[in-house]
Parts: C-alpha cells; structure tokens; sequence
C-alpha cells in the first residue's frame, strides 16, 4: 500500500459548486502580459469549469502560473510564457463562483475531518518538534518512490563539504534514491574540489583542516573543467572516481545547474539565464512525486515556487508530492512553509546529519 | 579631514622586495582558459613587479579575478572575460618571491602596529558586540563619500516591507548617499507593490494585516510594469510618487537589478544572465568607496566578491573601501567576513532599525 | 484617551453561561499538593462561578496558577504555594461548564469581529514583518503607562554592553520610563563593569578594542562591591556616577537581581533561591501594564510566566498588559509567542538598536 | 592506546621560568571577599611557585577561581567559597614573572608545533564545518571513557521532545556512556510527561499531534511526583518504566537537577539556591573527563565555567577534559568557545540527530 493518502475528488454536485458559471478567458494582449483580472495558480488541485457540469484538473501546476484553455484541455504555465492570443482563465474567486474550485482537502486524512477536534498538527516545525515520525515517514515514501515516483533532490554547497554526507548523497544516488538534481555551481564545484584535493573552499573535508593555499582549490577546479571543455569530459580524463556528481554521471541522473550572480567561473554546465534554468528545473518539478530541499534557500525557494502539491499520475490517479526542506533556520523554514501549502515540511537540522540518517536508515 | 586612516604604500626597498624577481606572465590557452598556476587576485592592494623595481598597483581589483599584463599596466579580469592569448601573471606566492607582493597593511592604525600589545579588535562580531562607534564611523564616511566618494547599496526585499524604512531609504537616495543601487526582482517589485497597494507579499507594510487576495498584488504589480514596458514608463502612467526606484530615477541613481531562479516576471530591467548581471554590478563595485549590503545574503556575497578593499582615487591617492554587511545571522556576517578581507564589518540587526537609525543621524 | 481597547466583559446571561453550574473546590491535601483535577490559569481573564449567576472574575492572575476559593475571593496562589486545606478551584473545561470561564476575546477590536474576514495579523513576527507601527504603538503605550500605569523591564546583560543603549536605558529610568527592573547577576555586574573601566567583558563598549587582562575586570567589580556589602555602599564610596543601577537607585526603582548557576559573585543583592527569587519578580509583574523584555531568553519565559494579560485597575477597569519580547531570533520569540497569548509582540532586532530608538522616540 | 595526546609539562628549567619569583599571596579579608590583585584561573593547567623551583599543579581547577595555598599544596576555591584569613594567590601575569604559570600548549601536537605553518584548524565550527571527523573521535573518547573516565551530560529538554532521541539517552545511560547528568527541572519533568502521556509540553512525542488540555500534562506529572514525595518514590509506585531519569536511577547514574526562575513546580530533587546548585554539579564537573552539552545555553555555559581543560589521573597522568557543546545556534557555540579554552568544541546540528547518531553508533 502506498504511503500516502488516497486522493478525495470535489463532490460537484454540491449545490454550490453544481451552480457554477463556467470559467471565463480573456485573451493575453502580447507574449509575456496577462489580462487584468488573470487567475493564478496554487499548488492545491485547481478545477476549471467548462460549462455543464465538466470540471478539469489543471495537471503539471504550480504556484503563480496562470491557466490557458486549449481546445484539449488547460495548460499551467507561467506568466512570461504566455503567447500573444493564448485564452487565459479569470477571475480570482477560489471557490467556485468564477468557474474555478481550488481543492484543498484532498489529501486530509479522514480521521481528523470527522472528529470535529481543534487540536491538529502544529503548522510551524521549529528545532524542539519532534522528528522520528517525519523521518520514518520519509523512509516509506523514499523506498516508495524509488520505483514508483520520481524524487528531486536540491541541493545547496554544504552537502559537499563534509566526507560523510558527500558519501551518503552520492551512495542514495546510486541506490535509485534520485531522479534528478538540481543544484548550483558551487554544489558541482566543491563536489569536484572534494574529488580533486579532499577539501571545500580549502578545507579537509575529513580533518577540518585549513590547507595552505586551499583558496586556490575551486578555482584550479573550474580551470580545469574549462579546459576540458564539460564536466563529464573533465571527470573521465581526471579520472575521477567519487563524488556526487561522478554518481550522477554513472547512473544518467539528470543534473541542472543553475546560476547565479554569486558563481565564480562557472563550470560549462551552468545554465546562466534565469528564465532558462528556472524552465530546465521545471521539467523535473512538474512531474517530481517527491522534493527534498537541502541547505540552500535560493534553491528551495525556487524549486518550491514550481513544485505542485499534487501529481497527476499516468494511471488518471493523483497523489501529493511530498516538499521536505532541511535547514538550520527557522526563519528559512518557515518561509517556504508560508508558500500557502500544506505539504511543505520542514526538519531543522544540519544538512550532514541529515544525509549520513537518510543512507544509514535505507541502504537497508 | 577624511574619515580614514592614510595608505601607507610598501617600502620595495626592503631587502626581500628588492631581491624579489620580475613577475612572470603565461597566455591564456582559450577564451576564458587560464594557464595552470595562474594568480588570483585578493581584494588588498596587490603590486606586480615588472622588473628593476618598477612595481605596478593593480587599480580596480577584486577577489578571486587575475592579472593581465598589458603594454599600459596591469589589468584586473574575471577568468571568463579573459581571452585567448592575454598574459596572465603567474605564481602563488604572496610575498614578492614570485614578483607579485599582496599588501594587507596599508591600511592599519600606527598606534596598533607599534603597541606589540597582542591585543587587538575583535574579528567577528555578534549580536552582543558594542555597535555604537560602528554607527558613529559609518555616518562620518558616509558624509564625507556622498561628496567625495561613490556609495553603493546592495539591499534585499525585506527594505520595501515596512513602511518606516522603506521611507528611510527613499530620503538618504533623495539627500545624495546613493550613487549606484544593487538588487534583484523581488526588491523592485515590492517597492512598486508598497506604492500600488501599499502592502508587501499581501501585508499592509504599516499595520501589518494581511489583506484579502493580497499574494496577487506583486503579480498584479509585475504585470502592470510588464504592459507598460519599463519601469519607468509605468511609474510615469499610474503616477507613482514615493518608493526607492522613484527616489533613485529621480535623482538619475543608477539601479542594478541581477535576476535569480526564485524570481517572478521578471521586470523588463532585470538582468537575466548571471554573467552580464555580474558585468552590470561590477561597473559599480570597481568605483565603490563604501557598499552597504542589507538583509541579502545572495548580492552581499556576490558584491562582495567584486569589490576591492582600496580604491585609488583621480587624484592618485589610495583610499579603504568599507564594506558593511547588515544582516541578523551571525552566520552570514561570518560567511562575509570569511571572505579574507578586513574590511568588511558586520553590524548585526534588523534592516528597518538599521535603515530608520541612519536617516535620522543623517537627514541633519 | 488611553490607547488600548475597552474591556468587553462576558455576557452571563447567555444561555450556556446562564445555565453554568457553580465551580466546585476541593482541599488541597498537603503543602504544595494539589487535588488531581485541579484547574489551572491562563494569562486570560478566568471568571469563577460562584452560584446563583455571580461570577467573579480573578485578579492578578498568571499562567499556570490554581484559583483559591476564600471568604473574601477567588486568589491566583502557585501551585508550590498552595497550603493544605485550602479550597482549589476544580475542573478543566474553559467554556463554564464547570463553573469557570476563561474570556479570550475581552480586548478584540471590534471591528474585527464584525467584519467576519477570515484575514488578520499574522500570529507570528519574524524578521521581516513591519515593525513600524509597532514601534509608534509602543511609544504611545509608554507615554501613557508612564503616569498611569507600571513599565517592568526585564533585561539581559547585552543592554549594558553598549554604550548608547546603556545611555539610553539609564535615561528612560531616568525619565520615568521604568517602574520596576527585573535582571540577572550579569546585568547588574557588567552595567557596574561599565562603569568601573568602560568595559564589558573586557571589551571596551564604545570602540571594541578588548582591554588586556580585561576578562578581570567583571571579577574586580563583584569583589569590590562584596568588599563594601551592598550595591548601594559600593557605587557611592566609589563615586559611581552613570549607568543602568545607577539610575535605579537614584529614582528610587526597584530592582529585583535573580542568581542563576551561571554567575559569577554573586553580587550581595542577588536572591539565590529561584522560589524566593519568583516571588520577588512576581510582585512587579502581577501589577504591571507593560513588560518589555530584552535580550534575554530566561528571564523573558520567567516573567512571562507570570505576568497576567490583563490587569483590574484601582478604580475597576481592566485593561489589557503589554508584554514586548526584544530579541534576534525567531526560535526565542516563537516560544515565548507559543505562551497562549494575544498579547505578548515580538519585535525582531538588536536591542541596542532598540534601545537608542526608544530613546530618541521618548525623551521628546 | 588512548585516544587522546599526551601531555607535556613545562620545562621548568627553562631561563625566564628558572628564574620566576615564588608565588606571594594575601589573606582573604573576609569570607567571600579576595584581596584586590588576587590572581584568577583559567581552565588550563596553572602551576604555583613555592620557590627552590617546586612548581605545583593545581588540580581539579575552573575558570574564573582563586588559588589557594595551604600547607598540603594549592586548593582551587570560588571565590563565594574563600574563607576569611584563607591565604590567596596574588598576581596576573601567567608567564612566571608572578610565580604562577599557565600552561596553554601541553596538549598540542606535536607535528603543528614543529610545522610552523600559518594555517592550523579553524577556531570556530559553523553549521558547514565538516563534521565526520568530530563524529569519528567523539566515538573513540566515549568509548573510551566509558570504563576509563567520567561522561557527564548536560541536557536541555528538547532532548526528551522526541521519541527515538529519548530512547537513544536512556539507551546510552544503561550502556555505560554516562557517569552523571546535569540538568533542570525541565529535563526531568518532560521525560516524565513523555513516559506518564507519550507526549512533551503536550505535543506527542513521536506523531506531533496536539493532544487536547496537553498543556495540563507537565503540570500534572509535577503534582503526582510531589504527592509521592520524590522521583524515585513516583516512578515505582506508577510503574515508569522508560526514559532518561528511569535510566540514570536503574543504574545509580547521579542527577543534579538546577532550579532556575522558569520553572513550574519544581520537581523535590530541584536544588532552588543557585549557590548550592553549583557547588553540586561541580561535584561531577571537576572529575570530568569528557562532558557533553546539548541544547540549552543556560547550564552548557555554567558547566562549562566549572569543568576544567585538563584532569589529573589517580595514576598522576594528565590527560585533555573534552567539552562538546552541541546546538543549532553559532552565537551559542561561539559564547562557549569565547571560555578561553580550546578544548571546547562545537557540533552544529540538532540535538535530536546528534543523540540518535550517537547511540547507532555506539551499540555495537
């Protein structure tokens, strides 16, 4: 059985929702600039209305993206996409009045709806919550989705600097754990780095010890990369043995690197334009059945915004996508769990203990 | 007087420097390429030798770039700007035996230097660490740099969400202390969104109430911009008058906005490519005699990578450029202040206090 | 007119509070023993049915207290100051169906009310919520609380580490801003060290330098002041003329220095005995209209605990009390936010800056 | 082999220490009060003169203490804790020329020392600090000192706020891995709570559900265990049958628990006078040869002022005291590394993590 909820439709027979108008376009006056009165998107389940009782579930949504009718059905997409012409859906009302249900009780469990309790889960995970359901939780789900979903891993620098939890990531990586990573330069770069002299940013991941000259390290690195022109070349001639994008390479787990103003280099990979990684990422975020966000907030904040809440599987079955976020800070966590999403959770930790867990509880 | 310390320049007469070798350059294998043992660039005051004690000051340099050596001097580049063929000075060595001498005291009080007292300044501070003289030297420079020098603002979001300092900021950009602003999406838009609706993300920037349908007001508000075309144009058409980006196109303040994977729109201004984004801020950064960088920790470091730590002004004369970082987290000053600089000072608070703090020891 | 709301008393003739029955008591059956099922305060207004529709409301209450049932009244005793034999107050429904009613909705606007909006405040500040209406609320509370209420401040040793928010705390006391002080050993010592050598820590509190042998100096200041017996004694036979104490003793504010295992000395005035200590800070903070604490977590959760959401004035009244939380971190006001009460506010910053801005606010 | 560096005595017959004066010292003047230029110690190894070159070791030292002489050698004292008439130790120099010495390197290694390199170990951990190797050797000490040492715990809460972190402690109690456990009222009256209701402050420990009234559960537990009149009295008469306290009683493991001013009830076994409290935990902290601190700033800091760096075998060897301090927050491990000592060393992560880390990889 699936570690998850089973998935409760809207009933549209509900007086209210069976008297709805069906939804209203206006047509988008030029590439990339929305009607006024544009409905966007959460990332709970959106229904659209098309007149006599057809109600149809946007699939592949996300936050912030509008809804374009199509003859075969409604496309998500975001703002600056939008074609001159293209049939936005309007209105604003999320309960059914302007042709729109958004449906955010479907994954609640049965139990709580019916006991009529105020008490419920605490919305806001701080460092004293306690953790050993959530991580038994994830270990179902992870071993779930192996097989039968697709889990994102994004990861931020932090991960490559300790031996242990560069260990752990690349071995989830090769135990089918990942299905895609995204990332930034500095990830791949101090990944390498690790590879090349056993440091990140000039100090021993293993020792802790400050190198002389370590600064020089990343830097020899992205030379190096450049040189040969791409990462996997780079890596073969270098003969590179470890780490966790020599494990990406190995199984053909995509990786997207996306840049950033911060990025020294960057290495070859690195896409530059932010309307373009953001598309590269997306790819994986709309069809992601689980998020694992890990020491980075610009990452996680990004992958967040265009992570549905939902997956709409091949079978016609939905089923939520689960959202982790690890970070030290509250502040961090609670800003992606104020997406407006219940499915974001958050496991304040340092990302290394995290990582060396996870392996240690699935390499089974 | 100015307020700051003289440069005292290196004596090359000292026995090492004077033993010390002509700088040896190699050329770039490729556009963006750099010969094996290149030297990278701190951001102290750096002198190549060019043989019989001729020993050149690198102007305009920052962290992390090379050195070119051209028939006019020497140049300062960013690895990927370099070009195939250009002579990049080459060796490790920091102290002239490889003719390149990194001069990380030009700037140091007398008075410490003579003491031999082991005693000293703190390195890092923390939320606990007396900040009154902080505010004292930094209202002197900034007086003394909105006539005589170049201050640069790096500013997060979170500068546009209260009402107080988001003012704050407006007048010291209307009274001169802002010659160049640094940014990204989201500080634009919720600027604008404070004008439109007055609110931040949905939340009155006043009385903090969140109000109804509030998350669409930054998509409204990008949309508005986007119809219209610029920022400008749209400010113009709905008559907005008040906010920072009016503050600063008023006054003909250049604006900087980098774009990143988390942002909305983007705004017509934003720089898309992280690349030509950083080309963009560094044109600001090279010239900048004081940054202050608020509550962003992706454009604090990023600046702070490419913003040297002197300046060698028109006339000649060497100047510190300060760097303050103001920011909650002991963690990110620290991030900050690991960038091997000693200039850079961390004052650790809230970005309205300090904002609100400023303008009224300014506004005179 | 005062600014805070009206009290809006309960309504007792609506039926289920009509139909309430009396509360009923039971002995407590030891010294500091309680009857199982004994109730327990909040912070609230608790109302104590007393039969035949007399409801009497509870004065000077606190969190986690029992109510006693006398001749005379219904008293808020701890639980460890229980004596056997007296007559607890039982049950644990809020909502009178044991003869008790907790009244949370005393002091809502009542526009809110009405509006039936399902927006609000947001629960919980964080460090980029807009603090600046509650700073001109606070000014407003302040001035008002000075000649018609009590300000207690709670204070953690960081106040004193700074010059200009020593200064300025020394002047609110001195304007009448600070009815009662309640701090630890490490406040009073290193206000006292400030004064002595101009440090804190050792650490000068204006220009940062550390002082050598400075980690003495706050061993000097708790000798001498033991050497001499009192604070008092200590600080006139050294001529003693600025600071926090300083300021205290000369208006005649009480101050209340609770020990913890953490101090050094301690210094003659400090109550050792955590029981006895409470109950000393308890007198001030049953009477309070506003607390304001600063900087430090203990303390702050101490008096929080005791410190009651409303206060009946001399003349019948009841208003609500203000209870500020000054800190960096949202973990800390979050916790103090988790009390069960409206009333506590957060206001995320430094409290140096705090300090100076209240000040410069205030001293008009 | 012992998992620890070998220490290195002075060389006393080094020119500068040879020719050291013996110590002076001065009669205390009255119990508790020093004679002014009393020398304090820090927490490493402090030798006395008594002239003729006898140099004595002051054993079982701390922070922040006076030495004093009697005729069997040199007694480390607080000064609270000076009689009148006691003779003091006089003197702050610690380089001999006071007749006292302070041995700062007696446990280098000896490869840094010989290496004169600039680069060494950072001074201070941040959450990215690679952490393995700490892991790694806190693993050898533990089971080392298991049977060869004193382990004395210093524990907030939060440690007993999740199922699997509490049922680590308890499990490295019975296994040997702690010889006392210092802690508050808070500690022990939530292990309690979670063995009585499964849950902490009223949240289940293992599913995060609110439990209805739960915040009745610690003050109920409170009650019971002062009805049964201590701790060991209640939890055999309710049958507790798990936990840290039950652990630490099963295997006459002493606890000290410290009153402080937050805490409700307290418990019978809490010491209420912060004096006596200390004189308690000192007890087990001058004995220590490794202590561990999580998560609470409070008692780490206290603790850690009484432990000294160093202790003094049966056998007459001397060996390193190791002082990790374990939480989320640099500020908090900076405050504790700022102690003057470099034996003490931070893990930045969550105490849950760390405790369920530590006991997978210490069952065997």
């Amino acid at each position: 059985m699936p570690p998850f909820p089973p998935y409760i439709p809207p009933d549209f027979t509900r007086p209210d929702l069976a008297a709805a108008p069906p939804a209203s376009t206006e047509k988008a006056p030029r590439d990339g600039v929305l009607p006024a009165g544009f409905h966007a998107t959460s990332n709970h389940p959106e229904y659209v209305h098309l007149g006599g009782g057809r109600w149809l579930l946007a699939v592949e949504s996300r936050m912030d993206a509008v809804l374009v009718l199509e003859d075969e059905g409604v496309r998500v997409v975001e703002p600056r996409l939008v074609r001159e012409g293209e049939r936005v859906v309007m209105g604003r009302a999320e309960n059914g009045e302007d042709g729109i249900y958004v449906h955010t009780t479907g994954f609640e469990p049965l139990a709580d709806a019916s006991s009529g309790d105020k008490f419920g889960f605490r919305s806001r995970g701080t460092r004293e919550t306690p953790f050993s359901r959530s991580y038994d939780e994830l270990y179902d789900i992870l071993r779930h989705d192996r097989d039968n979903g697709s889990i994102v891993w994004v990861l931020g620098p932090a991960v490559a600097f300790d031996r242990d939890s560069r260990d752990a990531m690349a071995s989830l990586v090769g135990a089918g754990y990942c299905h895609a990573l995204l990332a930034g330069n500095a990830l791949a770069t101090h990944d390498l780095e690790a590879a090349f002299f056993h440091t990140g940013l000039g100090q021993d991941i293993y020792t802790q010890a400050l190198v002389p000259r370590g600064h020089y390290n990343h830097l020899d690195v992205i030379n190096e990369v450049l040189r040969h022109g791409s990462l996997e070349r780079a890596m073969a001639e270098l003969g590179i043995g470890d780490g966790i994008i020599r494990a990406c390479l190995e199984r053909r787990v995509p990786v997207v690197l996306a840049g950033s103003i911060r990025d020294d280099g960057p290495l070859p990979e690195v896409i530059t334009d932010s309307g373009r990684a953001q598309d590269a990422m997306r790819v994986h975020a709309r069809r992601a059945t689980t998020v694992i966000a890990l020491a980075t907030q610009l990452h996680a904040i990004a992958v967040g915004n265009m992570t549905p809440g939902y997956r709409v599987m091949d079978d016609g079955t939905v089923r939520p996508v689960y959202f982790y976020v690890v970070d030290m800070s509250e502040f961090i966590a609670d800003k992606l769990a104020n997406r407006g999403s219940a499915q974001a959770r958050a496991i304040l930790t340092n990302a290394q203990d995290f990582m060396v867990n996870l392996w240690h509880n699935l390499r089974g």
